[in-house]
């Protein structure tokens, strides 16, 4: 058997540390922690060293981490990153790297106090999340499942939905259907809100009821294997008027027009722009009030930014959302979401469900 | 209508500022945040000074943020700590405390960078969180609901358990009782572990069904109105063994005596001793991987820490759990945990569900 898929992963941060002539790696933001051992507890740390890795974790986790980790694992009491300094002390590593965006100041001096004064510590800062932001074909096929256990979710949950229901009974039933078919849970508190509500664009559901006449906004994801899904759907009770119908077209259109723009190269601004041109053309530029869309995988929002400012280039393997939206205070809000996979020549959108404006 | 609860510990945080000759402090942490301003959305940043707070947020949460804040908002387009810098800047603002336990190295870069020279950055280390350690009467009350659904959830889900059935499907009955009474959802992931893997102090449920002889472990928690709880209780399907039976009445007695120490002006390891030496009676101090427990309240996991170490004295208004276990590599384990509120003198136990080895 070869190298597992997480030596991969260490073999090319490995490599990265070579070139930028670090002796050692220090890394102990979870999701990172899960990418490069696949250990899925909440207290773990691992040293990427150029030749070597070792997982550090707490008695709690024995043996799981066992069952887990393919690379050298330390059980140890006390601060994790003490044992990691002792370590790197013993193994004579002089440049040692942290996670600049992920390690608190606290963290830092910890580690800077319990590395010998020749050791230096030097900042990293999204080496892993960048190589995170490609995903391996095993990655999108867990990118997947988890798109297409959530919209299962959604069609069953969907046919319970009738007026007089609160909005957290519709959450619960929606987190329900996840969790039935092997979900770990929500990738984030699922969001369903009802008229004027749906305006805000990260409402918490209340004990509002759904009414007739109403806007309904589900924007829900599932955690699958560890790997986030995530889609935004609207349904409405009744016969829309004209000013929704006209809302919810544009919104679909710029939704289109982005998928269409998404493709290996291209900047990820420009897929933003062509969500923003069309809500223009239709005078509604202000009130799309959020960047387009994200990528997702072990975190439910993680690199690249589908915004305007971001020049990054799409590439293949990344996987992202595409959910432009525009929020009327006192009106309602719109937004449809769907998660694609980018591909060298376009995108495949793996959300499956139909984005027809659902009456009910 | 006198001034709200979140304006008073403002005040609180407000008085430690001038004792401390600070202009101001920066506050970014998520719950520290939703602390001080009320704020439920997942980007704000409150800036408290001796006479004002300045909330700021993004456009996302414009409309949440008038609802739910009652100090004055700024919403803001980009880097939040940019903008909170430059208000400081136009204040005049010299001593500028962050929190040095939760601002990235890079955060702290960003802030420092925008800070005039003559600004300087100090440390603040634990002042919220020790402030949120103590609960008043709403947030005891908070937490009594929050355990109140959770153990009604644990009773709704308990008559559907029988063998056959996966660990991961009895957690979805589980969630779906929470969220059907109104939770926000799980305060972590539920754990349901059957036979030997209840030796995993904080296993994942997988496919595996429940069989007939086996233990069975579940520990569940609420997040309700953003307060959470917690709960381990043990089942068995149907009759246990002598070994079982056993550790079981060690791990009750030891949780027992534990509760029975609690009190205010009782340092926290005076708790843990208390379990601990039960179970050392029982030969299985080696068995018991963890700390007796932990804080709680808008995270699941804070201060104060019930440790073999832990100094801090228990006052009056904490919640804690209380959660000795003991765990055997291949056999299985036990815990049993409660959530209680210290008392001047003991603690009232929160947690209303039975702790007999529940037989199935």
């Amino acid at each position: 058997m070869g190298a597992s898929e997480f030596a991969l992963r260490r073999n090319v941060l490995a490599r990265r540390l070579v070139e930028h002539e670090l002796d050692a790696l220090v890394v102990s933001f979870g999701p990172n922690v899960r990418y490069l051992t696949g250990f899925t507890g909440s207290n773990g740390l691992v040293v990427v060293m150029p030749d070597r890795a070792v997982f550090f974790t707490d008695p709690r986790y024995r043996i799981q981490a066992a069952q887990e980790v393919d690379c050298s694992i330390r059980v140890v009491s006390g601060v994790m990153l003490l044992s990691a300094a002792q370590y790197l002390r013993r193994m004579k590593s002089k440049r040692v790297g942290f996670e600049k965006s992920r390690l608190t100041v606290e963290a830092y001096q910890t580690l800077k106090d319990a590395l010998p004064m020749r050791s230096s510590l030097e900042p990293v800062v999204g080496w892993i999340e960048r190589q995170r932001a490609v995903k391996s074909p095993t990655e999108i096929s867990a990118i997947r499942r988890s798109v297409e256990l959530n919209s299962r979710a959604f069609e069953q949950a969907a046919k319970h939905v009738r007026t007089g229901m609160r909005e957290t009974e519709l959450a619960a039933e929606l987190d329900y259907r996840m969790r039935r078919q092997g979900a770990e849970g929500p990738a984030f508190e699922t969001i369903v809100a009802t008229g004027a509500r749906t305006a805000l664009p990260h409402a918490h559901p209340t004990s509002a009821r759904l009414v007739h006449g109403a806007l309904l906004l589900v924007d829900m994801g599932a955690m699958l294997d560890g790997y986030a899904s995530d889609m935004t759907r609207m349904l409405f009770l009744g016969k829309p008027g004209a000013r929704i119908k006209r809302a919810y077209k544009a919104v679909l259109e710029a939704q289109l027009a982005a998928i269409d723009a998404v493709r290996a190269s291209v900047p990820a601004k420009a897929v933003d722009r062509a969500a923003r041109r069309v809500l223009a053309g239709h005078g509604l530029a202000n009130a799309f009030v959020h960047s387009t869309g994200h990528g997702l995988g072990l975190e439910i929002h993680e690199p690249p930014r589908i915004g305007k400012k971001e020049k990054t280039p799409l590439e293949t393997g990344m996987a992202i959302t595409i959910e432009p939206g525009v929020y009327l205070e006192g009106f309602g809000g719109i937004r449809i979401e769907d998660t694609v996979a980018v591909t060298d020549n376009g995108c495949e959108v793996l959300t499956p469900t139909s984005k027809e404006l659902r009456i009910l």
